[in-house]
């Protein structure tokens, strides 16, 4: 049995805006999804959400990467083994994570040749079959690991301090939001494509702050394109309530990461203090999770076991 | 003897901006401080803060318009009872009102003859003479009363629809959260400015929707300006929470009203949701109080009595 992971990734600047061509970077988390593959007779595809055979309701993102891996190579039968330490659908890439493993995971067992670039291209086409549209991020991250700038797919240097999720187990969606953010920004033209350049501007500003490992200034900047973030709309009462939980015990930094109006945010922390910031989380009703930076993109865990 | 009542203010759009220059809306609330005053032997000074002769401790604002009444006219004695439903400290411009009221009634009891803009100016100067540094604004909408548009000091429009003050009971130091947004104004310039310019921005469009009455589009922007003000850094969690639980029990619109980083917070309401909004604040930790704009500033109650 081969074994793939692929991490997942935070955004501590920039969602939304990039949307509209600024700048955001991008930080891969050590949470991955791992995903086990061997030959079989059928295709069996298991995880959490069941076992199942091709299934694109089920398993639609593994569904449709043997799909389009059948366009490299002849796949008669594979079992698919999905393992993952990243929730679903709480802005974090599980669905990128699950992509990139899986190309990978397949690339390997049937020795496709195909090239990190490939399985970041790859992994895109298919997350736009599932969800219609979807940013190339997400899945150029997860191969790629590290932390990035986009859209220039600029590597930073690491994040060297803990870094704390905090889920609040709300939905929402990705898609609507994006909608709510496009027609304010139609309403109010004026006031909104300021702010949307201002976000911008920070992800610049941060570059450098990230370079020198200044992570006290790159905090503040966090906490400005959080109020920019809850301005354009996409806050929410537990979200905030998680995000001042951890600022007031003591974080460096707290916003919202990802598309927002539930989900998850992220709080940088300081080396003593990431427990304490986690404890506050969960006492503020979210499920915390203490995870770091990673250099490491999609890689191979195991090629047996 | 002779009593005099002057309102209380809230910001719609603009707080801190304004010190910067840009436009902000400012709006008369019928929340009023009373002042009565009659002849006496001496001069006695009576609150809910205590019975006192001339004490700039504890009557800061009316010992210092006694002493500038003394300019224009003898006050050999005086006894002056304060009645207030303003929150003390609170954003909402008690200071302002109680001042105004009681040069006011002092100009009633002596005929000193001051006019409205004497007033207003006079009571700049008290207000001046006890915090060091002080708008003009809040003693001249206490004096003057309405929806105004600052610096202009142009009348708006009357808001009709309930206005729900949350007060988070959150003590905050209106010149330590202008310092800290003057601080985080130097730091970050390029991001810091456009933000600043951006709440300016939002106070000019607000203009044409007051003379319209198209509060559902005023709820927007003043949602905006909200997170605005969260990005310079004058939000809080108890702040948040009331704008929260405002918003999602049907608000038009929620934001801090007043230097922030704790206070109070306003939201404008529907007619027929004001008392579940005011329920909802105050099930989040906040006291509500229900109020509407007037257009009356400082007035004559009564005579005698």
């Amino acid at each position: 049995m081969i074994t793939c992971s692929a991490p997942g990734k935070v955004y501590l600047f920039g969602e939304h805006a990039v949307v509209y061509g600024e700048n955001a970077i991008c930080c891969a988390v050590e949470l991955r999804t791992k995903v086990s593959v061997e030959k079989s007779d059928e295709i069996i595809i298991e995880s959490i959400l069941g076992r199942t055979r091709l299934d694109h309701d089920t398993h639609p993102y593994v569904s449709y990467v043997i799909e389009k891996m059948r366009q490299f190579v002849d796949i008669p039968g594979v079992r698919i083994v999905i393992e993952s330490e990243l929730p679903v659908g709480s802005g974090l890439g599980s669905s990128a994570a699950v992509t990139v493993a899986s190309i990978q995971a397949l690339n390997h067992l049937y020795e496709c040749g195909l090239s990190l670039e490939d399985i970041a291209k790859t992994g895109h086409e298919i997350e736009k079959m599932v969800q219609g549209n979807a940013s190339p991020t997400d899945t150029y991250v997860s191969t790629m690991g590290g932390v990035v700038m986009i859209p220039q797919r600029k590597k930073l240097e690491l994040i060297n301090c803990p870094i704390v999720v905090g889920n609040t187990h709300k939905f929402s969606s990705t898609k609507q939001l994006v909608g709510n953010v496009s027609k304010l920004r139609s309403d109010f033209p004026s006031v909104v494509e300021p702010i949307l350049s201002n976000i911008g501007q920070i992800s610049i500003l941060a570059e450098k702050l990230v370079a020198e490992g200044d992570y006290e200034t790159i905090g503040k900047l966090m906490n400005i394109n959080q109020g920019l973030l809850d301005a354009i709309g996409v806050g929410c009462a537990e979200l905030s309530s998680l995000v001042y939980a951890a600022r007031d015990n003591g974080a460096i930094s707290a916003k919202i990461t990802g598309a927002g109006g539930g989900g998850c945010m992220v709080a940088l922390t300081r080396e003593d203090n990431a427990e304490a910031i986690a404890k506050a989380i969960e006492n503020a009703g979210g499920e915390a999770i203490i995870t770091k930076n990673t250099a490491e993109g999609v890689r191979l865990e195991s090629l047996h076991g």
